[in-house]
């Protein structure tokens, strides 16, 4: 089973790695890119959990490992 | 119109912020984690472009700008 989280900045916190590539694509041309976040992507390969284990396990590693809860929030999806 | 792109180390890569995080996390008790890869997320506002056009282009951005292809794949889609 595998689980796929999203770690996003809150909608409220500035993205300035996400500005330096919207000014970074104005610049080369593509002016219809209006804005740009940036967040990280985990794929996380899990064993031995039943599928509400894992919607339980992960749902805590996400809030407690991967995200910042500060300045970032996440969701995550249980899939295969 | 949005475009959903993600970046992740190619699988014959190894990713260190992964295995750095599989580590810490079988440390906390989390050992039905077998693998973690880490990538990156980004989501692109577009306007004033066809879904066609969106398409051609938001490959572009992906292949020119948001990825090292020598270490690093994507894929992405156009929402909404």
């Amino acid at each position: 089973m595998k689980a796929h989280v999203w770690v996003m900045p809150k909608r409220t916190v500035l993205d300035p790695q996400g500005q330096t590539i919207q000014h970074a694509l104005s610049g080369l041309g593509y002016a219809a890119v209006k804005d740009v976040r940036q967040g990280k992507f985990f794929v996380l390969q899990l064993e031995d959990w039943s599928r509400e284990e894992a919607q339980a396990q992960v749902e805590k590693i996400s809030r407690e490992v991967l995200t910042n809860m500060v300045i970032e929030e996440y969701r995550f999806e249980i899939v295969e």
